[in-house]
């Protein structure tokens, strides 16, 4: 199969809302007057951000929704969005249920591929996608007051939780020595909730345009909460409390069965609980801020766009970044966000 | 060097255009009343697009340059690129002339650099570029009409020349036996010129917005004139048929010296020739087609745009590409075009 036989093929679709699809040197788009164009891109490198080995179909869902987190972080609606994909080989076995589960996550969000590129190399998948959002409405990270409170939507710590058996299944005893001690095992239906956390996560689109208005900051969670929490207050120049203890029971497994629930709660797995809940990464949950007058319009338009949010802490005017323990007191910070390069 | 402190550093700079730039979850594009938004997104793989140790000045100028060329064949004008790097490591040696080297062809067209994604992975270079071309008037494949003239832009072959000879550089004696015959060899002054011809491309941005409403179908020859213009066809439902001879002096080379011109001039190399200006690629001109009686307005758009254009052969009703030879008669297309998977 050639180039243009598998763009024809696997990526091409009718486009309506586009004033021009696939198949010529530009893609053109006509935004809406009184709207603003978001923009934003990600890249997804094979043995980095995804197993080599991974089910296409989850792929193409994962990068897709990676992308789409972004737009939900600055309250945009998705409308399109361009796929630069470098692959091995043509292969139509691996195509199909990546570009079913690419175009599925697509279909549930109204954003139509409009463009892209397709070449010969190392498995990479570059989407480039377009929200728009009301001119002066778009959730910026720099908005947070002190004074406000911070959210997280949904659940955290799930994706790591499941990344860490993963990479424990293939290295083996390799990782033993250094984690066993704060180690999490769960049945394998528990497991299997964590993995698609993982592998599918759940762009927080309805939530993000319906706190427009209503949160003055938000960030999608990528690197961990903490770092794009961090984000957040380094942009807005303030601080912030965060009271680990209401962080806690953000991971979804305390919730999936009675076993899994009595096993987190255990007072040896608590650092480990903790870890995957405020430096896991790989959540694609919301962090955001809104003022304490808001909390009631806040929890509005959780109910709207059925996702579950949860107060975690408040801003502060003193740059920096307190955890609170379970008792109220300060605890060291030594969680790491993810860094590529660090 | 962490991934934050590399973006601060080497990419992050004012974009006054765009309502907001680097560094929040999305960028924010203001279009203008009565644009449309042309995007279109290439992605770069280091060993199949360039050589992994070139130089990282060029390399970001190309990078960019391919993408801008394709604004030109729609005749928008640039605003705005997105950049996502994969990258085997910080290195600010080479991030330094590679930032440079994209940012300097950047200013030339005013296109802001306004976000991106930051990785460790194989060098891959993936830039998604914005431009604004009035509503209607954008140049597209689709247009070209029976009685057509074609025309290409500047200079073509003088990439694909130099591309063969730093393959043979390379790959030494394993290529002498299968292209001996017809290789062409140049002093090195000619084969400097043709070099920049490949590493530096010059996207025809002025020339794309000067053919608005003169040009019936454009696109840029990346992949090799025929390719390119079989694009035209296909998508016009129309075919052509193409003056070789008139192609034949589209290379640069021809005029670099009198030596140069004496080499390429010989029967022997005809076919290498040929072989360059019509399947060779990465040339980034334009070829586009007009009315005869938009002919002046063509010369007109090629003189304000300062750059050379030249008629090459005309649009049939009948499908198919027809070439002919220097004495008018049909010839043979052996010619082949580049296809990442053929």
């Amino acid at each position: 199969m050639g180039e243009f036989d598998l763009i024809q093929r696997f990526f091409t679709r009718p486009t309506p809302r586009a004033v021009l699809g696939v198949g010529d040197d530009c893609a053109l788009l006509q935004p809406r007057p009184g709207m603003h164009l978001a923009v934003s891109t990600d890249i997804l490198v094979s043995g980095r951000h995804f197993f080599p080995d991974v089910d296409p179909r989850t792929l193409g869902h994962k990068a897709l929704a990676v992308n789409l987190s972004d737009l939900a972080a600055c309250g945009a609606t998705p409308i399109a969005f361009t796929l630069a994909l470098s692959l091995p080989n043509a292969d139509p076995a691996w195509l199909e249920p990546f570009s079913q589960g690419l175009l599925a996550l697509a279909d549930t969000h109204g954003c139509e591929l409009i463009g892209g590129d397709t070449t010969q190399g190392p498995l990479n998948i570059c989407i480039t996608v377009f929200g728009e959002v009301p001119a002066g409405l778009a959730l910026l990270r720099s908005g947070a007051k002190a004074g406000d409170d911070i959210y997280v939507s949904g659940t955290l710590g799930d994706a790591n939780l499941a990344l860490t058996h993963l990479l424990r299944a293939r290295q083996g005893a390799n990782l033993e020595a250094s984690s066993a001690a704060a180690f999490i095992t769960l049945p394998p239906e528990d497991l299997a909730l964590a993995r698609t956390r993982l592998e599918q996560p759940t762009p927080r689109v309805a939530l993000g345009t319906a706190l427009r208005g209503i949160a003055t900051a938000a960030a999608d969670i990528s690197d961990g909460l903490l770092g794009d929490l961090g984000h957040i207050l380094e942009r807005s120049g303030v601080g912030a409390t965060l009271d680990t203890a209401r962080a806690f029971g953000c991971m979804a497994a305390h919730h999936s069965s009675e076993h899994a629930a009595a096993q987190l709660a255990t007072e040896a797995l608590r650092p480990a609980v903790l870890r995957h809940v405020l430096s896991g990464g790989d959540d694609y949950e919301l962090v955001f801020t809104a003022p304490a007058c808001q909390a009631d319009a806040v929890q509005a338009a959780a109910r709207a766009s059925q996702t579950s949010v949860r107060c975690i802490g408040k801003i502060d005017a003193a740059t920096g970044l307190r955890l609170l323990d379970r008792d109220g007191r300060w605890m060291r910070n030594d969680f790491q966000s993810f860094d590529h390069f660090a």
